[in-house]
């Protein structure tokens, strides 16, 4: 009889729910999304779906039809009556007995959670330390997979030496992203971050934070920045879905500007918050 | 109400089992070992458990006691009664709401499967037909992690292509290794495959190969191979814990030696057989 075993319990094979033979667990075989609300409203709903079915596709996940998956998604924060939630969703290859290659006609299956937002008042009035920590991460970071391990890894390297975040540094010695943001420079009046490559995510955030900086009448750089360039920087910050612009104040225990979020970094906050609105 | 939503249905959060929160899913937040049994006896077990006490360490899962581990490993297969078993199991850092950063109270999660071995006798006495793909892996292979979806999207690239498995080529143009194979060549009485780096996966039948090699009388090249050079093998063949040695003879579409299984893997087969009985 094939059996499995859950902590120490021998279980038959036949007698486990779907979610056991997940590909998810067993390979990472998944792709997903955050999106948040603001006041009751999902933001930038179209560009994570767009954003949602780019990664489907690029792992080969078909058939999929998103214009289902969006309302699911607005069906489920309607339903949870959560003003400023937080939506997680994935999509994964189905579930099946663990094999490397899989079966076309293997079901997808669909997971989401809303759930409340932690407050972010603090971070966002006194401003984050971060640390750097080598990128360790695939060749294809453009997809937002559920290949997490290496971010996992990075941010919580971060917390144990007193930080919020992990900035990444590949082997060129070029700072890419955040272990789950993308990452931003202020010198002068030019706004600078890592040109969207294979490397990075394309963050949906990065997009916003960049026309609120044209709005604002910054220099947009799309130019990697090495740790010693950061440090540096008059300001820097991390822009995130579930928090949009986060200050960045000390890198590397280098105290970045006068240790207090940036002016600019306030402005290109209060222009996005008009997006979101 | 934080809600969650699986498939079309939505469910309140604090009613889904502990394994939809496992982090093996939305991270790959665990390592993981496959054993096999010849007739009735699970072959190298040892080795195996030192390689996941090694992957456990590496990911910082602390406090699992391996020898429990073995003596369940063990227990299951006694259960299962299966005499040519695939032996699965995986430990991860534990189940939690989704956070990249983790509580060091978590407890992590074992889960094992005891299937049997699929059959193996055409692959052994035909061969088998591989490609090559690029490497699109992070920068420790060396941990055998649930992030594995470029293995997967590699392995189903070779079987589209009507082949086994995919041979991995890194950004220097050398082989590392297979989808979910270590890979060797034969020249003259040399047996080659690429060093022990991070960039591989420390492989315990590599490991048996190697000792098989010696006593055989073959030299032993730990060398990176091109896939030119590959190509032009005497003999090729992938290393397995489920199907030890199973003998490559197309590689890119070009015959290797006479196409068909070569006269060192075949002795090396032997060989091999004689540390499983």
């Amino acid at each position: 009889m094939q059996v499995a075993m859950i902590q120490d319990k021998i279980v038959p094979m036949a007698e486990l729910e779907p979610i056991y033979f997940d590909r998810a667990i067993y390979f990472g075989d998944g792709v997903y999304e955050v999106v948040r609300s603001y006041d009751g409203k999902i933001f930038a709903l179209e560009e994570h779906m767009a954003r949602f079915a780019r990664s489907l596709s690029a792992i080969g996940i078909l058939g999929v039809d998103t214009a289902q998956i969006r309302s699911r998604v607005q069906k489920a924060f309607d339903n949870a009556g959560i003003s400023n939630a937080k939506i997680y969703f994935h999509i994964t290859r189905g579930s099946a007995p663990r094999n490397h290659s899989w079966d076309s006609n293997l079901g997808p299956n669909f997971f989401l959670t809303v759930t409340e937002l932690d407050d972010d008042t603090k971070e966002k009035t006194e401003g984050i330390a971060v640390s750097t920590h080598p990128d360790l991460r695939w060749k294809r970071c453009d997809i937002k997979s559920l290949n997490l391990l290496p971010n996992v890894l990075a941010r919580q390297d971060a917390i144990k030496k007193g930080n919020s975040e992990a900035i990444l540094v590949d082997d060129s010695g070029l700072i890419t992203e955040g272990a789950a943001s993308a990452f931003f420079a202020i010198f002068d009046q030019a706004l600078q971050t890592a040109p969207l490559t294979s490397n990075i995510l394309p963050s949906i955030t990065r997009k916003f934070v960049i026309e609120a900086g044209k709005i604002i009448g910054l220099e947009i750089v799309e130019e990697s920045l090495t740790p010693q360039q950061a440090g540096g920087a008059d300001e820097l910050f991390t822009a995130v879905t579930t928090n949009d612009i986060v200050p960045v104040v000390r890198f590397d225990d280098g105290i970045i500007g006068d240790g207090k979020p940036g002016k600019y970094t306030k402005l290109l906050t209060q222009e996005f918050r008009s997006f979101t609105s």
